[in-house]
């Protein structure tokens, strides 16, 4: 098969991460994997839900939500319809606990950090976009209180891609055309030491067998060295910070 | 009082429509009031509410919503929530009445068009930014399904713009800022023409006088009518349709 | 035009505000507006939201509901519903900030004033008949508890009244079959001292000129002086105390 | 025990039905049980629920609810809270039901009729003065579209009332200062012919012997056939119609 | 006529108590009424509702849902609809309501007791069996904490049945079928001393005599001790503590 | 590590299915996973959704619940709160997808298959424990309509088991306490073929190696056989049905 956009099948589409996106957040960026847009927002907050109150350890969570025209048919607005879809919840969760993996939460201290993932448009993988650029934005939002020669509250790197089976062949990070003929889907999310936070395969139109699951693991595996590279770039010096006492 | 960015009591905020910022929907814009963003889109529908089937006009209906990160305090999700404020419920009628104002229902014929309004960033002014970047989508759609020699059905250019009295004197186009400082508040929604489709004036701190009132309303009227040619120059030829039979 | 009631234009309708309607309330009226019925009712309560907690200030909320067959085609019950409308919504916030506006916060003291506009029948203008009722039922109710030589904790009167253009020429009061037919509608809040608290302006079906909104300013303004005469007969000698150290 | 408005153990509160207390509504009263005051109004709506679709029977519903401050101390508004309360709704199924087992649904054909049941002021005994009041609201209604010579739609009277047990003695017809002291409470639903529709006896703080039941159906039962007595006199000769061809 | 199980008309259906039923709860049953089979489980908190904070005494409540496939025809889940139907809200006002009555909220002190009834297979009286079940599961766990020499805080057993009339004569414990068939349908919870604790009879879809209600009170009755006598085989020598200093 | 019920690292706990654990279903089970429980119920609906009508395919949607006391701490009822958690929405849409991944939509027709997982007791592998009970339930169902001759409109077996990382070392199908325990959590569902139709792998607490997680695969694909065989047990003769034209 030919990629519609010429692509290698182990190839990522051009991805961009803007930083300092809007102007109020203590942490922010757009995200691009291609036609795929997210603005991912990082929010402090100087307190920890009921249940972690009193352990001196912090928390973070993420929200998600499509705007109604990120998609090719609108799609309804979750706050109009009165309550968020199944597919948003599950999204949110794998966000949040991707974030998680790498957070110290001892070092975060009494502290919340809100993340919120916007898709502007949604051309396929908004959620691994959304924890790659997510990932940013909690970085810079932490630096900003970070005292020095204290441990930074965040211990590695960590990005998201998908890769997907289309016709018996696997390819990286599909875009949403390429989604939809995929019979196989698998979101792989992974830090810099190389450790999986996140595997999920899903047979969503046939199933697979062992070996194309380990094909898909590796080129996903390929995939997100590339993308925790272009992350610590897109830091520059800040990149440093992430596992160090600095 | 000097403003807080210089500008005279009657400039406005430097005003930026970007046309066809998104991929998907049949007419979108980033609209900009100085460092106000909001993503408009507009979506067509072939099908009508059931109060009006078979009467062979058409409806208009807008949504509106507020990034959590838009604002300097992130203001809690509405889908998390799960039902939308007063505030947001107030600022969609007001969006969806203006823009009635100057369709052609009849022309229209049987369809809906759905108008996204979606703040990214919130510097003050975002229904009014809401309402002069949405006409501009709406005409994109429109004019994608335009049978020349039909009547355009839009019938006239509509713009917004606040003023506001702040310690006694009348501003135009208030940014974040000066709007929490000011006692009073109006929001003004004027056709090319000069008629009014919206004049609402509100004591948010003090009361107003009958002057003062008519101080406001004709700052208001000027700037509207900037508003108008620069979209006017946004659409190029386009804007030779609305109100025409072209 | 002749209206169906035989009024001047700029004639009110009967207006009737009957004090201590209910048993219970600290204060309550009923308010009739010809056939527009509204109960108010107001309620005092020891303690203001958390954003005002000891900051030594009160606070004032309205709610609003239309019984089910107080409109000629029953509507449906929103709390079967399970969410107020937008329309609701919307009123609730202008009756409270029309109240706000004539309050002094810091003479109520750490007190939550709820006003319950709750409409029996429907003939246009109940929210301009809540306005001028509820004003009665909250100085029933502060005068309860005012201490004598302490400041009232109301500044002014205040009352509102709709306009509407019906075929180019502007009517005051409309019941509801004028309202259907009015091409725009203006509300009007003003205080005894004649100053603004809000003025709307909207082109329902047609757009208004500057000119025909000067006029309908007028008509209302000439309204809401009758109508705060008439409130001063309503409350007798208790009106002495309205922006008074009585 | 003396009670509290000097009435004897089997005595009635005043009664008070005002019929056509509404502008709009097919048939609509004020019921008065002493200072308890229910709106009844009764819609016809052509056409039934889904599950009736075709069979040629109609049906009835009712819906009831307290305005807020119709309570000593101001009730949440449901509407407000977005939910009914588990009493509310127990209360509009047992009118429902009430008012459905006088109705003849062949008769009446597929019609809906809905009943209304807005409770303006709760000094006890709202669910029966509701039901009582409902009955002649429903009747109004249906007499203004029945065809003289066929079958009228309601086959026979039906009242409501409560008796309760204070200090081991039982009382007729509640009101809210004995309720909150009975141990426990009845409500009797009747027929002029004398049959239960519902009897509904409860011991909210003590049990209740057999013995004390049956003095209390009696005491119930006496207090309807007075009231269902004035329900004729209230509709004078419109009362022939229910029960016949006429 | 016959009863489809070929039982007396006076007589109940196997009835069948499993303590300990779940492996969690402080005390669990499975109840069955022929093949009417509900999970009840009580759940102890160290803590009441606000209203009753500080003044000693405890609190039971109790929730009741069916599982979709319970019925013959699947019912919609209320988690999924989010909201309670009406008829389970006046289910788990009754099973409150009841348990209430025999409670002795001082010697419980201040806990609440949570009783959550489940209907595995839903053959008809429900709600009856939930009390009679559920009734169980509270001694259960109340036992577990009661301090010997106290006074265990139930005062009385309770348990409850169903009486219908179907073709004019009257039945106990109704199955499904039955149940549908019958015009009147009468619940009845009543204590070992013989007393009622609750008695709802409803005309269905006949209304019902006098005489009818009292046949049909005697057949519960008669039930009801049968009841309870297995409830004490049921509990052994814990039967000894209700209503003792133990 | 010794586990607490004293099995192999690689050993699944007791497994059970009881078909025809209910009355009015077309196919229900219990599924025990040791002392996980879990009631599955299969319905089948002769219509499906709107996207699919007229396609001649059929559809299968399931739900998922815990009972309030199935877990250790008392959960709050979903009905009661009005919404469904996240976590249940992700096991309800997997559950589902599960299934489909097996059945062959045409062969099936149109016809909705709605499964619904109540969980009694929670032990573990709630969702594992769904998917391997709930395919013999929709087995069940599908038998009663099968035409002799036709295809059989379940494909393959499928089952699901979890396995987790506990101290560095994989263990097979999880307890309560032991998946608390662990920092990385397995779910996989596998068809009888040995084809993948989900593969989630996530470091609740700790990331994972690329060889710790294909130690977990390879003890649950060695875990699912075993189920898969048990499955065939259960069914007897029935087993022969799936994949087959039978």
């Amino acid at each position: 098969m030919n990629r519609i956009d010429g692509r290698q099948p182990d190839q990522l589409r051009n991805i961009r991460i803007s930083r300092n996106y809007l102007k109020y957040p203590e942490g922010s960026v757009l995200v691009e994997y291609g036609d795929t847009k997210v603005i991912c927002a990082a929010t402090l907050e100087e307190k920890v839900p009921p249940f972690l109150k009193g352990g001196g350890e912090g928390w973070i969570t993420a929200e998600y939500s499509l705007l109604p025209r990120s998609t090719q048919v609108r799609n309804v607005r979750e706050a109009a319809k009165g309550k968020q879809s199944g597919r948003t919840q599950e999204i949110q969760r794998l966000i949040g606990r991707s974030l998680r993996g790498v957070l110290d939460m001892k070092a975060l201290g009494e502290k919340t950090v809100w993340v919120d993932c916007d898709v502007i448009q949604a051309d396929g993988g908004t959620r691994t976009a959304s924890i790659t650029g997510a990932f940013i934005a909690v970085v810079d939002a932490l630096a900003k209180i970070h005292t020095p020669g204290t441990p930074f509250p965040i211990k590695d790197f960590i990005a998201a891609v998908s890769v997907g089976i289309i016709d018996g062949a696997a390819y990286l990070d599909l875009c949403y055309e390429e989604d939809s003929r995929a019979g196989v889907d698998m979101n792989l999310v992974m830090t810099g030491a190389g450790q999986f936070i996140e595997v999920q395969g899903t047979g969503e139109k046939t199933s697979f067998s062992h070996a194309q699951f380990s094909e898909m693991l590796a080129l996903g595996e390929a995939g997100i060295r590339q993308l925790i590279d272009y992350q610590k770039d897109v830091l520059g010096t800040l990149s440093w910070k992430v596992g160090r006492v600095d």
